[in-house]
């Protein structure tokens, strides 16, 4: 048994953290944050935890959280880089679901997070969060930086075929769909129901932040630079990421030895699920579960798409921080978070 | 550990209670029929059990079924009351998601659902599955209907003011609006995603089958009859049920009193939550777990107005199935069933 | 062909108002006002009417808008009562969709609406908009009061009853469905997608600003005190108002006599549809239409339940109000707001 | 004025090109016909024209149809093909909104219609009815093959870079998304409400009918063969088309250069809407209105994006439908199909 706090909890990853720590056997969550909701019962913010949940959002004790197993940041990027440091220092873990720690390189931090980062030498020695990847480094680590919700889907999809260098590293394309909890809990005109109900949109199509992160673990992988058209849309659903695929195979295979590369990089992975070959996975299949499906697709040969689809709040964050929580600290890697998809 | 089997598992309340009873303790699936798929994987059907489920669909076999502890019906109206008979005889004992066993009457029985009822021995002993109002029986009786999604959102909130002989019972008013997977998972024009989305209708306005079911057991609460308009509405959802209920006081109650009533009947019950006075709760605060929410106004003297939301296939169906047999089989009735709801 | 301007254009009464002024045959825009966004191309704000309108924002000029012939208001409460005098004295005439002239009682305003009303005078002479009931009223006045979605939706369900005088005064009920487009274009958590989306939920059971107005309005054609338990309730759906409407008769009437009456009352009515007896209006059946569609029902005798759909924004907003200037300016009532419903 | 009448007119394009008939100033519906909805008012099937039609679904009757200027196909695939040729015989033009006469080869037909074709001459003389490519072969056409939806938006947004030969022709990609009504008004359980609902699923990813009808036209704006991997998605929407197009330049080309070609492209058609450069269409912004509105973006140099989105009821089939009749028939092309998109 742990005990882990949430930092910054009154978003959809604060909720979505709690709903699955809750019920988790090994962890005891010793306190929740959140400087606009000092004060307040979590479960009348987040109605749905009422019955599960007596805790309190208290402001950020920082002696309190470095005494703790573990701190999850579910704030908003630029928080975590500043407490980071310390809590490292007074013994706690780090799993952190913001952006602060998945780019390596700082310059393209402050170049897409518009800020300067504060904490480089934190930096250096943080794991990019992604345990089918980097399972061995997660382990060991003080401090994960986990995903994006765009990066796993897109990372999940693509990464079997540059593990083995079958596919073009310069024409990859990321036709992604997202539903509206992605852009978090916030009150935009952009984003209440009207504006995006009954219509889709792209976004972000000249850049988006989460190209450079795909594109450093995707050049890590291939040991070589990868681009990848990312192109982001919001769709008219509260959850779930559907990246569409698009690669192109330097030699001939036929569907079976593609189908056989992603069982043979996924057979013994809990949480990615591939379909069979040809195959259309829907986001509903996975709505609430920790979970990534993908379905290859070879229409003309060589010619590859990639189905790759998640709830971008459960394997997309909250699940994900869990499963990283989970490896860090030698629980079973599926333990808390083993919850079947709920459809329709 | 009990063996259980589903009959008829192919539509929406055949998934939830897959979902629920793959992770319940004390439950061995030993199998889930259907004519329609014999022969088919459950995930084939329901992608979202890939990786919790191996069952395939077989023609039902009344002899394996006799064998069995408990026998869920999941069936269309019309296909328990066929095979329950012999089911008790064998030894088993049933839970009846669909109709057949609710209305204790025939002829009411006949009259709505346009079919004499086959099993007038069978009916006279199944008790009414709403745990809250008649646990007792339940734990004793070898066959349960399990109620309609709408009765249990309107009995859970008009039981207490009924029991304390406290209104009108000539006027109460259940507007109800439920979401669309209430209607089943079948392939009506009606039902199709661009003639209900967008889109808020009532339907049966002037007689719907539900209504002599919640009008048999607000009576038998009351001791007297009891006359309810009950008016239902196809909303732009999945899942959910919201119940708006009108009532009148016979004597001045102060909101305090009111409130004291709904905590003392339901204080001690695990899935039902009272709100505090005056709020309002939604259905999503609901999704995904066996729980009703239910809040009270006043708004003027004597007009009482209580929300009742549950989860149409879980406290409306398949939760409800589960949580009845916990209670037949003496398991601790939460066992299974405490999954927090997914929200957002 | 009348010179017409709109102060406040950038909510969602606003861009409707111009899908409908910019293809009336006797108004030219003389312009559009909003503080906040002046000198923005109004196609920039609302894409849909790129290629139909080449306006700019522009600070609001009393001395120009007093010059034309009519001025829409669509601004948030309180604006409108601080310049409908002078332009009154200007020579404009006013068709104001907020609600600073629709309650003629100033305590009841400033009790709802939390301000004082400043304009008692100009209250004095405002007509309520509403041509099915105040036509004749409306044609002579200098300014209308636009009603509230609800109270249009309400009004026509059961007007034609009490102006009968065949209902109970005490027992009526306005049970009432959403779409979000009626909260306005405002950015609230409480509106964004993953808020309301797949989810019911009532707001204001306690008490509601639209409950005064439509007692009011109600009262006066009672020529009596009438009471009404006023419940909204949000949808996951964009457009649209669903009114349930309860009501009991004094005397026995048979459902014919019932259909009788609302084709009298409304047979000569363009905008409002009386559907054969027992009918279930969908919203959608008038989504873009200014129309209200109504059916009745009597599921018991004396039980009278009246189904009153119209779209919020059209018959409940800009389109009512585009029916009120057609009345104000003796041009066909029907001109400019024919447009059939887009269905699906 | 001419007479025209609707063939099959029980979906939605039917219902579509009834709402955009009613009120052409030209036309006179002179007849619907339903086989299976014979004798029935149409405003019964689609109350949303309660008020503005009184016609009745008719049995086809040749020598009927023959007589009229215009009939218009609404059929499920086959139909028109068996009745085309009399038709045109006894003198009728024709528009067929199904799929019967758009692809050139009939082995191709032959192939993703599963039938054979049974009017080859006839469909030598079809014309492929998108205005803005072929709009002097519609003007002298006596049969004109409306596009299907999703060819509508990807060969408007192609095009120009096509007939500039700007751009390779073996790496196209179209990441399309559609709305529901796309799949037609029929009952089937992968179209209803909870299987659509809050999910997004792509399909015939590895084949899909479309695919060969674009390449057909792209080809044929080449001069040279065209490859297209076209990835059709299903989303929790009623209508909308958004095409998410990727193409690779030949020659480095600025943002100007590009843009300059669409502006000049479709500078003075009224139904194509360029936007500035790097923007985002919602499909939203066309609810309703026959509008192509495209932006361009070049997120690396040599890679570009076009988004392209339709209404795929109007500018995808029945406003197409009618554009082509006012081509035909030498009307304004815009008259009739003006309508300013409904947003919210």
């Amino acid at each position: 048994m742990i005990q882990a706090a949430i930092v910054g909890g009154t978003g959809y990853t604060g909720v979505e953290l709690l709903r699955l720590l809750l019920s988790h056997p090994e962890v005891e969550i010793a306190g929740i944050t959140s400087r606009s909701e000092t004060g307040i019962r979590v479960d009348a913010l987040f109605p749905s935890l009422r019955g599960h949940c007596d805790l309190i959002f208290t402001e950020p004790d920082m002696d309190r959280l470095g005494n703790l197993d573990l701190v999850f940041f579910a704030t908003p990027h630029g928080v975590a880089m500043e407490m980071a440091g310390k809590l490292l220092d007074a013994g706690a873990r780090l799993v952190d679901l913001s952006a602060d720690f998945r780019l390596q390189d700082q310059e393209v931090f402050a170049k897409w997070y518009d800020q300067p980062h504060t904490a480089p030498e934190t930096l250096a020695e943080a794991v990019y969060g992604l345990p089918e990847l980097f399972r061995t480094e997660i382990r060991n680590s003080r401090i994960v930086a986990n995903p994006g919700c765009y990066p796993t889907a897109v990372l999940l999809g693509l990464a079997p075929l540059l593990q083995a260098d079958l596919i073009d590293r310069s024409t990859l394309i990321a036709d992604c769909k997202s539903g509206v909890s992605g852009a978090g809990r916030t009150g935009k005109v952009s984003l209440i129901f009207p504006e995006v109900g009954d219509s889709v949109q792209a976004y972000g199509v000249s850049g988006h932040r989460h190209r450079p992160e795909i594109e450093m673990v995707l050049s890590r992988i291939a040991s070589d630079p990868v681009e990848l058209q990312f192109t982001p849309h919001l769709m008219p659903m509260i959850r779930g990421i559907h990246a569409t695929l698009y690669a192109r195979l330097h030699v001939p295979m036929d569907n079976g030895e593609l189908q056989a590369i992603y069982q043979k990089a996924y057979g013994d992975e809990p949480f990615v699920d591939v379909l069979p070959f040809g195959g259309h996975p829907a986001t509903r299949s996975v709505r609430g579960a920790n979970l990534c499906r993908i379905a290859l697709h070879q229409p003309r040969p060589g010619q590859i798409v990639i189905l790759s689809v998640i709830d971008n709040l459960v394997k997309g964050a909250a699940g994900q921080a869990v499963q990283n929580m989970n490896v860090m600290h030698g629980f079973p890697e599926t333990l808390g978070i083993g919850q079947i998809a709920v459809l329709p």
